[in-house]
């Protein structure tokens, strides 16, 4: 019987369809170089925006241990059943890395409570991403930056709630600072958000950025237990009776 | 001018019209006796579910600086387009203080991504609200613990994110724990959810209580500042050109 | 080569050499019991207050990945130089776990820079410790609640530094609650405290326990990259020369 | 009666003594400016090195609501019961704003339990602190950002336990981030740990950090109760005999 990570990458694909530049970049979409690039005992499978139910069937997410969510131009056709099948399977346990401008994704913002907004910019620009939790299992085999020769600038404020870890913080040319690497948990799933990887620029083939989402996959993936009971929930102990006035 | 913080407490109003045991605890309705509780310099209205908008209308909202949250049997009432206005506000700075079976509402959840969901009884049992963190203002002025003769029974798991600050934690006599006091931030505004508060027990005129809820509504007044610009922004530093392979 | 976890069992080593009651309860001494409970792959040596250098060379501690520490009533014959050892090591990454009465060692103490104090009884009463944190990896197989019949109290306030993340919450038939399992960051290094073990009961044979002790010593194994670089720093950019007034 | 907040400015007093160029910028010492620049209700004294005990007599610090500290080249001369006095009262509820160099003071270390290390460089280069946390009192009145145009450079990794609000964020303009604005609880008291202020650049002069400065007194300012009892503790509830085996 497998005991491999079952990985789901999802990809709105559309830029590398509709945008020779991007196709360039990513001739077998987004979600093959995310899904290549993860090393270790796992089974990786992929999901498009265009498969039926965005590939993301009952029996896809139950067979799912992590999913990761790449999307931008087309957040608002996930259809919203879709998005509360995601949520819910996250409260179950599945883990979930959202990437780059997947933060405006329907499913990031309802797990977050927040708007998820953010500063951006498109100018071939450096960014330096400066790990600021050194021991975390996330950055293991990373050293002490990560450098990015060209990248789309995202800058402060973000918009989300405090991170549980805030893991690493980018530096970019222009003059802004963004929490770029952020765990969260929502019910018995474990959260991600990376950064880096707009859809121009070949950040998925770097080899930190690679080991960065790899590691994250594996501190991802569900704790093994029951999920807790919800509701009433008969006494423990003789509770005494009160004396009514 | 008025320097008053502007309270607004929300109240779903059914129980005290259709039961007459909690009409007698709360003859005036559960959001009278919450908002002649708060201390200070403030200025206390009232707003119900059967109100035209709920008594939401954009201009209440704008007009309010911290919104009090109690709802109940009804949570399924409350418009959608009133949870999002309600949610747009606490992002824009709008203190939020959520009470007892307000985590269920539509309100709290959007705004923590989460289910919320918990253990319950109704037994008449005695609760006892431990302080955790000893130096948090929403606790100024109480002591190591407050007891409840009989209250609801809420027990964990409580399914929410971690909170920013756990300030109480409380103790059952029916041998369950529960996080009672937990602060969250959203966007600009602050969030306090405070657990006591069942519909046929007396406990909003526990003085405690009542300092609890004081010291709350205070710490979530609005800090008074700019809200962050998102969206397109030009360079701060120059940004050097690259060199393209 | 071995790829083991190496993990060292510190104990003070007093009380079942004194104490019949204890003895009874711990014929091999506290450390045996505990580091035979510990599952996986690992490499358990023992260490205790009465050997040179407390069994706490430079030598064993550069070949510890993860140390566990039990001690109550010789805290004070711990010498401050094995302390800052310790303290060092951890911050370099060794995993660090500290059990019961442990928090008022120097070690625990000096890592968190509070009082550790807290409330105390010994009535042989019954604690349930209950999993806040359902997603967290030192809960794998752990059901909703531990039960011990008989434990010393440890009641809040419980004066630690906020825990990075709250795992396990006590319930305590006396009346009192305590925030059990925390976990927290010191460098490059993770520990965790974990509340149950006084020495007259046989805690540290319970399964559940053992399970939690087995997960936290798999938790806190070092991350696997180069130590920080600290000190003067040349820059990464050019800075232009400032024009002097 | 008196009801402003008392707050005692400690600064070591020696670099403006010893150093032409920071008696310049500060000729009444650096104590001084920080001390002038703060608004609202207060009252402020001072206190230096070398006066007796530090200036930080029992007396002194038990009539101090709120410490400020800043010290530099002289950290090793601070007498080790003067920092434990210090502790101590933090822990009973005084507040305590490190500044700048004071990271590597003994009562900051010792607070944090951390090396407190951190990258710097003396290049008279652009800081410009972003504002992460938008709701937070501490940067109420101030704008997105605050620019200095010559500061000392720090930049991660910050060995700081991860702090409890993380209020700040600095980009350099030689390619470093650090984490600026930190909020931290001990005990009762509150810490706020705040970057800005080497000694030859007149940072404590620029109101945009004198409001900083301003609004963090007042968020540290004691919470009014009682600290709470530690040790033995009789049970609240009854303990039911358990059977021997």
């Amino acid at each position: 019987m497998s005991q491999k990570l079952k990985v789901t990458v999802w990809n709105e694909y559309r830029h590398e369809k509709e945008n020779e530049k991007v196709r360039a970049a990513y001739p077998q979409g987004i979600h093959t170089a995310i899904g290549e690039g993860i090393n270790g005992d796992v089974e990786v499978t992929y999901a498009t925006l265009d498969d039926p139910e965005h590939g993301l069937s009952e029996e896809v997410l139950n067979n799912t241990d992590v999913l990761i969510w790449w999307g931008h131009k087309a957040h608002g056709e996930v259809q919203d059943e879709i998005v509360a099948r995601v949520q819910k399977r996250v409260w179950q346990g599945m883990g979930l890395i959202v990437l780059h401008s997947g933060h405006f994704s329907k499913v990031f913002k309802t797990l977050m409570g927040t708007s998820c907004d953010l500063k951006w910019r498109e100018a071939d620009e450096k960014e330096r991403l400066w790990v600021v939790a050194p021991g975390h299992p996330i950055v293991e085999g990373i050293g002490e930056y990560i450098q990015l020769e060209e990248e789309e600038m995202y800058g402060e404020h973000f918009d989300i709630p405090q991170p549980d870890e805030l893991v690493m913080v980018s530096w970019f040319e222009g003059g802004e600072v963004f929490r770029s690497g952020c765990t969260f948990h929502r019910g018995n799933g474990k959260i991600f958000y990376f950064r880096p990887g707009h859809e121009t620029y070949p950040t998925y083939y770097n080899p930190q950025i690679r080991r960065v989402i790899s590691n994250a996959v594996h501190w991802a993936a569900p704790t093994k237990r029951e999920v807790p009971y919800y509701g009433n929930h008969k006494p423990l102990e003789t509770i005494q009776p009160k004396v009514k006035a």
